[in-house]
Formats: C-alpha cells, structure tokens, sequence
C-alpha cells in the first residue's frame, strides 16, 4: 500500500527577502519544476524550505503559491512546526484550508519536551485537521528524540501515518526499519531524511526518501530512488557515487547553506536565507560547482 | 565598577493563558513583590518568563506592564531573543521604546548557527539600540556554544557588555572566570544560570546570578547572594543546603516547570505553561510543597 508518503519527496527552497517576505512567483517556479519531473511529492516549508524563519502570514502565501502552481499534479506536504501547540495548529488549519495533501510536523522545542508534552501535542495537532500527517524526528534541530513507546502511541492516531526519520549512526538500515516496523500499523510509512543515506536506506525497504537534494536536482534524485526500489543495486551505487562531492559539502556546511549555492550555480531565484544564516564563501561555492560538474557527467 | 548586570537577577515568570495572551496584571503583581524586596535587577521575558511562546505584540505589552509595575525601582533586562535577526531587532526597538534598561539576547537557532552568522546576529541587534546588551549562552536550548574568540570580538562591540552562561560541568568557576577575564574587557560582567551553582559561583567572584528561583522567591534567594558577596562562606552554604531540595527538583524536572508549581503553592496567579508545556504531576507537587517547607524552616 502506498501513500502520499512513499517516494520521492522534494524540499524545495522557500524564495524570500532579508526580511522574511516569501517570493510566491519564484516558489512557484521551483514547484513547476518539481512537478514537471514527476517527483512523489514536494515537501514545502521544510527544514530546507525555512519553515522556521516565517511567520504565519508567509507560510500560507507559500502553501497558496505552490498549490496553484502544482496544479494537482503532486501532492504536497507541508511543514506546520511550532513552539506552541495552538501556533502549530492554526498553520495545520490554514495548510489544510488551502489545499495542502498531508502535513509534516515536528516537534520543535525550546524547553525540552517531556514524551507526555509531545504526545499532547501531536494529538492536538493531528485532531485539529483532516490531513495525513508525517511524523518529523530531527533530534538536531528540535532537542527531542522519539521513543519506540512514544512512536507507538502516535501511530495508533488514525491520521498520524508516516514517519521522518534522521539517518541511524550505525547504519544499521535493515535493523532500525525492522524495529520501527515493529511497533508500527502494517500501512504507516518510513521514510529518511540525510541524503547520503537515501541508496542505502531505499534499498534496506525504507517507504520513502526525504530528500533536500531534490528540491533543487530531481532528476538525478529521480534515478537513484528508481534505482534503488528496483532493488538494482549497482545503478543505485553509481549515482549515489555521482553525488559523493555534493554530500561531503551536505554534511560539512549543512545542506541548507549549500542548497542556495546550488541554486545560484542554476540561475534559479531564491532570494536569501533568513538571516542570520549565510551563504557560503567563494571556495565552497567553487566546491558546490565542481561537485555539480561530476554530477552531471554521470 | 557596577552595572545592571551585576548582582541577583530574578527572572519571573510571564502570566499567560494557553492562547499566549500576557495577563499583564497578574505580571504586575510578580514585578511589584520582586522590587520591594529589592533585586538588583529583573529579568523579563527570559526561558523562565517564556519568552520563546510569546508573539512580538503580547511581548511588547509584557514590557510595557513591567516598566509600569517596576515604577523605576528596579532595572529590567528584557529578552529578545528570535530565530530570525530582523526579528531580534524589532523586539529590541520595542523594548527600549517601552523603557526596558537592558536587553537579554540568546543565539535561538534551528539550522545550527556558525560563528560568523551568531557575530553578525550580535552586531546587528546590539546596532539597533542604545541599550546595553547581555549575551546569552544557553547551549541546552540554543544548540550554540560561545567559543573565547567569538565572545572576545562581541565583548569589544561597545554595548555588548556582560554575558550569562551555563554552570561549568567541571565545577571550576574560579578557572573559568578567569579564562572568560582574559578574553573579555575589564567592565565586562559576568554571571551564571543554573541556581544551584549560585554559591559557588559568586564565592569565585562571578558579578551576577541571573535566578530562576528569586522571580518567585527573592527573599532566600537575596539572602544567598548577600552572604556569598560577602564572603560568608558557612552562611552562603546554610541557605544553599535549605534549597537542596529545590535545585534537585529543578535538576529533575526542568526549573520552568518546578516554578509553576512553586507559584501555585504561594497562590501567585500566573496563568498556564504555554502548550505543548504542561504542570508537573501530583507528586511532584507534593515534593515542591516539602522542598518549600525545608526552605522557610531557615
């Protein structure tokens, strides 16, 4: 069985000023691309669509944008994240109410949560919309870290169906799925995030590839997801090593940072991270453009 | 030589409602007891005055209620701190126009800041105002830890001047304190968070115990600072001994939980923690109750 949540799914950059007001014809561009190469899904307002950094207002201009310039052809995902429960279920509402297909919630933190305070959250979050909605663990960003039991009592919430999950340190793919799946509903989908696990992680069985990389680069985004569900472990590996330069910039600078400089190198207008982030300096951008050169000779 | 970052800062709660409207009253009331007892200064909207679940409008009328409650007698250190730097900056404006005396920042971060991005974040807040501003380092909530050479170049932007930071783990605060001197201009002040480690910290000679405990209990908490300034070694460690309990509880449970309990047993009305952040159980308010009782027995 599959879902919205199976795949590829997309993370676009959120084009925006300086002073956080989102660029709606530039994010409908990266959306028309996305759509037009036939990913699973566009997740929007992400970790890498700054999420974080807009404020209510321009989150649903961006849902709006990237809904009429989907068209219906790709379902999106969309991140409703807050500090407060009541913050994050107004973004679910104003998600849902502009046409959004499934919402992406993790649970961020600045006190940290108890597994009791998450849960009311998740729950509140969930019963206030329709929609599917994805799990999304990132313990580096949110301080918080989902137990088995916790994981089990959200996945017994009917509309509460996938998971996102950070790359395991030990690699052990197999193991961790077989685990999860384990305290799980048979149809809940698995999905990773960190893109140099996605050959390994798609090949191991994991339901879907979260994927920063494909906001920007689909297609060969495209080809190592197809690769690696097919089970055909050499092309996997071929493309997986085509992207080796870019994952190394990924894991040193963060892919958010490198992201815009991918985006520069495609003459793509994504205007400018939210400070305080910044884009990198010229010798990585020199870096990003050598590392995109041995991509595309594949 | 003295400044408002100097001494005991008791950091109040904010009075809320779970929809994160300030019940300014009821904050009156905390800003009134804490300057009859006669803090050095107060710390508003801090992690304890939850600051991160407040928008900038119910922020701005927490400022404006305190000012009027603190009619002067007290100076009022206000948070600003926000994921975005244009947003760090509009909290700044609207503190120092609401009459705020100093200003609290922390490096609040999602995609984990570099040292560049965290200076100019500083640069550009401390820019927008007159006001002098305490760095704060807080790696449990921010994820960013201060390295000497980032503080030396802050501590000469000439009004960045005193910083807040996390107990050491190695419990040197004669070494660390003289570490940070040596990288940090004379007038510059230094204090630490973290209650418990207030009478060692201030027996070493740190300029400031930014409290969590004295927004609810400033008596005790005057009492600790008083004997530790002075030397009063066996009288600092009688008071530290009455509030053992209390540190363990706050070790525990997270300190902005312990004082919601704390406020209701002293019948202080305070609102609800924001959601998804929820009261402590029956048991725990039991042992706050005892730890409250070992604590007026001195």
């Amino acid at each position: 069985m599959t879902s919205i949540f199976n795949g590829l799914s997309a993370f676009p950059l959120t084009p925006a000023d300086t002073d956080g007001a989102v660029d709606t014809a530039a994010l409908g561009v990266l959306v028309d691309r996305l759509a037009s190469e036939g990913v699973d899904s566009i997740g929007l307002l992400g970790s890498t669509g700054i999420y974080a950094y807009l404020d209510r207002a321009e989150r649903l201009r961006a849902v709006a944008a990237a809904v009429e310039a989907a068209a219906g052809r790709v379902p999106l995902i969309v991140g409703v994240g807050a500090l407060r429960t009541s913050w994050a279920q107004q973004l679910a509402g104003d998600a849902e109410r502009a046409g959004a297909s499934g919402l992406l919630l993790a649970p961020m933190s600045y006190t940290s949560l108890t597994d009791g305070e998450a849960a009311q959250h998740y729950r509140a979050v969930a019963g206030a919309t329709s929609l599917p909605l994805c799990i999304y663990s990132n313990p580096g960003t949110t301080n918080f870290t989902f137990s088995d039991r916790l994981l089990a009592e959200l996945a017994a919430v009917p509309n509460i169906t996938a998971i996102k999950i950070p790359l395991p340190a030990d690699e052990d793919y197999a193991g961790e799925l077989a685990q999860l799946r384990g305290v799980t509903p048979e149809a809940f989908a698995i999905g990773y995030s960190g893109d140099w696990g996605a050959a390994p992680s798609l090949l191991a069985g994991a339901d879907a590839w979260y994927s920063v990389v494909a906001g920007l680069l689909p297609e060969p985004a495209l080809r190592l997801t197809q690769a690696a569900q097919a089970g055909l472990i050499d092309d996997a590996a071929m493309v997986d090593a085509a992207f080796e330069s870019l994952w190394a910039l990924f894991r040193t600078h963060g892919s958010l940072r490198i992201m815009y400089a991918i985006a520069d190198r495609l003459s793509l207008d994504v205007g400018d991270p939210p400070l305080p982030l910044l884009r990198v300096e010229a010798g990585i951008v020199t870096a990003v453009e050598a590392a995109l050169d041995q991509l595309a000779a594949i």
